[in-house]
């Protein structure tokens, strides 16, 4: 019976794995000479960042402001939120925040940078802010080599501002066909956004930070000369979308979700405790098509085929499920995993070494 | 502005529409003389659940035994957990929490039964239970009449259980392609039902309530003569989903996400900062292939075609949007979204009437 002190459903994260994935992608970075900048909304638990940083990294990345409070709050002090900050209430926190911690934003509109210059500028400070650059992911960011130029120069020019640097995220890789085109996509990450960089430099603009992201592009972006800086969030854990695209194999998944039987009704049908209140509905991060199911059942044999809210629905032909029997479950996407419940376990097989408040959950804001 | 003391992304709930949603549901139940039990996994907030008790709801219903756990401790008396409770510490806590609210819970194994039998026996107690029966969802619950007349002759026999009646759930109607197949659904949930606690009875087993489901199936179900009890959960927001399926029109859905518009990076592209972590990524439940997009965009032309974590990409042909614009969402699944804040705002348009506590959020245990 697996960790029978923890009710289900429940998160699960084998220590042993987790810090294996940690030192890996620690070593990489040193290996290239990048700095890694680990993005802590995969786990959204101060401690597991405080353990990032004590291992090496130089800071931390995150997605949200309110991200960002509650790891200053838990004393990480090099924070980059990777992510466009806008509305007087939020550039009003973002200051307070800039106060207590060594914040960057991005930004990638001249309204944006302004407003958040002038607030700065009133008060006699300024922000380090990195431009957004879009290398194809096609979200937020500015791909047009002009416009990044043309915002640059405001951000220089701005009181209240200074240019950190560029910073891209190559999300798209989580929608290539395998190793191959992840390869090919964190290549051109790199070179897109040291070549910018040289554009820039070009013209008389400092530029000290060339920023990526992503935990499949990494080891191929974080290798292109003139990259300072590795941004993934996924590796502390790993998941099915990182096994599909080839990055790792199964056993380098940390994470997984206990779940109990809670029902046998009909001949090759079980029915857990688990939904998508605790695994995610999570297929194929942006666009990807590989997975077709909910996640992986480990040492057993069956397939998690729907999931709603509380249910999941295993299929089987094999060996037969039992009410009241306990699985583990490999999720397609661990980061909203961590988002759903608020509490996760750090095991070291059957045993519970410590519980883990997740204390950035929900923080959308 | 919308609100704009509210930062986002944010839930709002208008209170004049919830209100009506919640009278119109009552006054069905009294006509056709049945009981109304709402599903209270849909807003996860007690003075909600209270509301609809003081509306004339019977009691209330939920998903999982903590749901059940934090409306008993707000003083929700009359709780029925639709669900299996599987696990010796599951079937502990039932037990407590049996000592201070009328409950009731989910059986569709003999197993099942047995062990919450045996607990409630020893302690000289008895647990009134409902056998959860499937017309169609293929979920849990037993489908042949065969197997629920022999559970029903076991629960009838135990120490520890009393048969409260039937209940099922026909969540599959979420995949229908219309109004006119939600209606034959419904009308088979109730009648399947009604049928089996007929044959029940022929054997001489006590059937008390005959408790069906389901927003869309409500309507129809709930006027089957002989089904005692309605449980639909969404109707208090109603959603995309409800709009798609012809159960309600675009103004009765009360809940919505304001956003506020990050980056416009390119022509026919802006970027939200409500992501699937405030939208949640439900397109059609249960298999419904009607809702391509991530939520309706209120007021403004414009698609929401793409999710992630912390980003929504509107595109759009018309209107421009502009960063630092706010806009309101009426996501495809409103139940999912009330289980990613902490917090919901109850709305008189523009003024907000109170800030709600989501208290059973996250409880999948």
């Amino acid at each position: 019976m697996l960790s029978p002190e923890i009710d289900t459903p429940a998160i699960l994260i084998e220590r042993g794995v987790m810090q294996a994935n940690l030192r890996q992608m620690q070593e990489f970075a040193g290996r290239h000479g990048v700095k890694l900048r680990p993005h802590v909304k995969t786990h959204k638990v101060p401690e597991l960042a405080r353990m990032q940083v004590a291992l090496g990294a130089r800071g931390i990345a995150v997605a949200k402001l309110s991200e960002a409070e509650v790891m200053a709050e838990a004393g990480l002090g090099d924070i980059q939120i990777a992510n466009q900050i806008v509305g007087p209430k939020k550039i009003e926190r973002l200051f307070a925040l800039a106060q207590r911690a060594r914040v960057t934003c991005a930004v990638d509109s001249a309204g944006g940078a302004e407003a958040i210059a002038s607030y700065f500028a009133e008060r006699g400070q300024s922000l380090p802010v990195f431009i957004e650059v879009d290398c194809g992911l096609r979200r937020a960011g500015l791909s047009d080599p002009a416009a990044v130029l043309q915002l640059a120069r405001l951000v220089t020019r701005l009181e209240g501002l200074r240019l950190a640097g560029l910073l891209t995220h190559a999300g798209h890789a989580y929608g290539a066909k395998g190793g191959d085109e992840v390869e090919r996509i964190g290549a051109h990450e790199g070179r897109f956004l040291v070549d910018l960089a040289g554009a820039l430099r070009a013209q008389g603009i400092e530029v000290a930070e060339v920023s990526v992201g992503s935990t499949p592009t990494a080891r191929f972006s974080g290798r292109v000369e003139g990259v300072t800086e590795i941004r993934p969030g996924n590796y502390i854990f790993n998941d099915l979308n990182q096994v599909a695209l080839g990055i790792v194999g199964l056993e380098r998944c940390a994470l997984s979700v206990l779940a109990s039987v809670i029902s046998v009704p009909a001949p090759g049908r079980a029915v857990i405790d688990a939904g998508s209140k605790s695994l995610a509905l999570d297929q194929g991060a942006h666009g990807s098509e590989a997975l077709k199911g909910f996640g992986h059942i480990l040492d057993k044999e069956g397939q998690l085929t729907r999931l709603s809210e509380e249910h999941g629905v295993v299929e089987f032909i094999g060996e037969n499920f039992q009410v009241g029997e306990r699985i583990r479950i490999i999720p397609n996407h661990a980061c909203p995993v961590m988002n759903l419940l608020d509490r996760a376990y750090l095991v070291d097989g059957p045993q519970v070494a410590k519980v883990l408040e997740i204390t950035a959950r929900g923080k959308s804001q």
